[in-house]
Formats: structure tokens, sequence, C-alpha cells
């Protein structure tokens, strides 16, 4: 396994790496990232990861300076995993302009739902993917359901902007008691770990609920805002959604998703559920 | 010369391509377009050009619907010059969804100049070429420096975004009274046509002046719409500019455009000249 710290030597790997399955991370990588590896190697002989975290995508005030970079362990891990190349640049290597000048521009569904909480992140997301994909040029790649809404937007822009890669979405790998795999589950104390996995449980009384008959959206909604609230969680947002589109959920609709995003102390975790009524 | 006309066919021909050299058009060729072909052939065996009316890159009240659609004409003088592939999409091949929500956005450049003008003009050509690049994928790509903001944006994006695409810029081409060459000269009349190489000379008159000596950029710039104004035109803008960047011009810059947009009865008509101080 070779790891790569610039644009350049990783480009010229790539001239005689054949086909390509990537997986971009933002390293402190746990068994969801390695299930995106698995999945990845399934897709193509070379399986790049790259490991950057990403300014561009943090809100003031969110943890860019305290986001854990663990490079030598995660780089072990993906040892273990057969995976050809590390692609880890540092700042400078991807923004060497003080400023990213041109960036991918999402539609409005970029302001919603986590959009909402965190102004500019999926601008952020879209663009760093872009330049990744432009210097990997993978011809699959791998994103957790995990970050739905982000999964949904990258499948957009690929296909808007005719990017030639397949988005593979990968299921979200969780904890024996359901919780979502974070990395900032870590953030986590002992009595909110255990709090923690409520999250998933509402979202699959709603899927229940939805699944029973009880379409009565806005209802379920608020009645897992309340649950969560009277646990002492801050909840930023609790929805049922068209699952392709992320458009609100319609009276009819037969493919959904249910998304949330709620605080534990200083720390946000985010988890959702897909609903087929078919 | 293959005639292409799905995204489908043109990735399947790019497989087995080897190197290629792109030239994106909007059609209705003339010698500027094939000059872009023959800067294209030294680059890279197989050329392809495309020839896509935009609709994303014009104006309501723009010329969209009266820009004249030549393919015929056009794939005789690309098959004249040895061009392997000419993509020639409709609307639906390139815009499946109605509209387009990924843009590739541009920085504060695109409100000026032309863009002053032309509100989302820039946007619109950033992400057509971003969809053709990526459908192409070339080597190198040859753009015309008539068209000066629109190559200094071509060329950002593809930096900003790790396109691994050389840009390569090109000189316009030019009647033998100085006109560049453009597809808009069509829609001038005798007495237009007669006029409309002062637009060159004025231009030449700063770089002439700056050449001399002469910074006072404003006095230049405001004598050259004082002149074209008394001629009949109505100027958009006629300025002086940091060749790279596009910034306004500073006492001291070495490196100068001088770029102009003025409308001759209803024909608008852009040229500029680049001046070296060094």
């Amino acid at each position: 396994m070779q790891i790569i710290h610039t644009v350049k030597e990783l480009r010229e790997w790539r001239k005689t790496a054949g086909r390509v399955a990537f997986v971009p991370t933002m390293g402190n990588l746990h068994e969801g990232h390695l299930a995106l590896v698995r999945e990845a190697k399934k897709r193509a002989d070379n399986v790049v990861v790259s490991i950057f975290v990403n300014r561009l995508q943090f809100g003031q005030g969110e943890d860019f300076d305290k986001y854990p970079r663990t490079l030598g362990q995660d780089a072990a891990k993906l040892e273990g995993e057969g995976v050809a190349v590390v692609f880890a640049p540092d700042e400078k290597e991807l923004y060497p302009n003080v400023e990213q000048r041109y960036n991918v521009e999402p539609p409005n569904l970029q302001n919603e739902l986590c959009g909402r909480f965190r102004p500019g992140h999926f601008r952020g997301v879209a663009t760093v993917v872009t330049k990744l994909f432009n210097i990997v040029q993978p011809d699959a790649a791998c994103f957790g359901k995990k970050d739905y809404q982000q999964l949904a937007i990258i499948k957009g822009f690929a296909e808007d902007l005719n990017f030639n890669v397949e988005i593979v979405p990968v299921d979200t790998g969780r904890a024996s008691d359901g919780l979502a795999l974070s990395s900032r589950n870590q953030y986590l104390n002992e009595n909110e770990r255990a709090e923690a996995p409520r999250l998933f449980r509402e979202l699959n009384k709603i899927a229940e609920a939805l699944r029973g008959g009880n379409l009565a959206y806005a209802e379920l909604e608020q009645t897992a805002v309340r649950n969560l609230t009277a646990a002492g969680w801050t909840v930023d947002y609790v929805e049922i959604r068209h699952a392709e589109s992320l458009a609100v959920a319609h009276a009819g609709d037969k493919d959904l998703v249910v998304l949330a995003a709620a605080r534990l102390g200083g720390t946000r975790l985010i988890d959702n559920v897909e609903v087929s009524l078919r």
C-alpha cells in the first residue's frame, strides 16, 4: 500500500492503475468506513481511500480544529483491507489558493435538513468531492447512507455534471445497540453513549408506523421530537422525505426516508431509516 | 470522421481513443474555430469538436433562438481539418432534467465586464464546459482569446476543481481589416460591417498609449468610450485589467489586457488586446 500526499504523484500512479474504486473519507476510520472499503474492493482491484479533513465543509464554530487526525492508525487499518493507495494531501495541496474561488453549487436542497444548520456545508462537500473525483478519476466511488443528504447531493452533481463515476451507496454500519457508527461518537461521555441509540429507535418507530399505514407525517415527526427532547436531546430536525429526491414527502409517496439530526451535549448526531411502502 | 449525438456513444469511443484534444463550440464555424482545431491537432491525434448551442449561457432577450445552427456545413469544414469526432448532442441529451440543478459557480469575476451585462452567462459557460470535460475527458482543450473573460474563467475552474485538462489559449482570428472573427458578425449589415473594425482600432490605440508610458487608465478608457459612442456604438465597457487575474489594473501592473464590449445596431461585439509592459 502506498501513501501518496501530492496530486502529481497520484496522477502518475493513476495512469497505469486500470479500474479504480474510491472511498473519500476524513480519516479517523471506524468499521463503517471499512465497510465502504470492502464494497469498493468488490468493484475494482485498486482501491483508493482519501483522508482529508476538508475545512470547506465545516462551519464557524464547528469541530474542524478538534476533528481527530489519526493517519498512522488509519493507514494500518487500510493496509489490512488490501487498499492500493491512501491519498492524504495536506491543505495547501488541495487548496493552493488561499480561497476556493470556483465551487460546485447544489440546489436549494443544500439549505434544507442538515443544511439549515450547517450553511455552506454541502457546497463544501460537493466541491471537495468534485476535486477528488478529478484527481483520482475513479470508476466507482462508495458513500455511506448514514450521510443520506450528502449521498443525495453527490448523486445529484455526479449526474448533473456528467461525472463518469458510479456512485455506490453503502448501508450504515451500526454498533450492537443500533447507534450509527460515526467518528463523532467518541465525543460522547458514558451517559451520552448509553442514551445515543434512542435516535435510531425513534426513527424505527416512525418507520414501523409508516409501514403499518399511519401516514400522519407531521404527527409522527413531532412525537419523535418530543420523545428525544424529553430524554435530553436538542433536536435539529426529524423529517420524513422522499427517498430519491429528498423532497418533502407527499401523501402516496412509496419510497420514503426518515431523517434526523439531534445534539446530545455538545455532540451532533445524525441518522436515517429508509422505508419502502411498495 | 464520426458524428456522435449521445453521451453513451461518445464514452464508448473515448475508451480506446488514447490522447484527445478538445474544442468546444456552439457551431456556425468560421476560420477562428478552425484555428482552434489546428492548434488541437498539434496536441493530439484525436480531436473532438463539440457543437452545442448552450441555452444555459444565454440570458433573457439574447439570441439563443436565432443563433445560427449549421451542423451540415460545420461537419464538412471539420472533416477537412482531420477531426476524429464531432460531438453534437441535442438539448435533452445534455440537460435530461428540465432544470440544471448543480452548477459550477464562478467567483465575483462572473459579475464584472461582460458578466455585468449577461447575468448568469459565465455560470452557464463553466457548467457546460464542466459537463463536456467530464464527457469527452480530453487531455487538452483549446479556447480562443477573443472570449478572454471566458478563457480566464475556464482556466480558473479547471485549476480550482483539479480538472486534468491542459487549457490552451489560442490567438484571436481576425479579418484583414482587424475585426475579430465571430459568428455574430453575420448579424451586421454592410454599414455596420464597415464600422466594426473601429473596436479593435480603439483597443490598439490604448495598447500603444500604455506601451508608450501613458498609464492614465481611466482617461484612456473614457477616450475610447467617447470615440466609439461618437461613431454610433453603444458601449458596454472598455476596461484595462490585469491579464492573468482580470482584476482591475493597478499602477505598476506589467501584464495588462484591454477589453471591450459594444453594440453596433442590435449586434454585441467583444474584443481585447493584451499588453505586456515587461
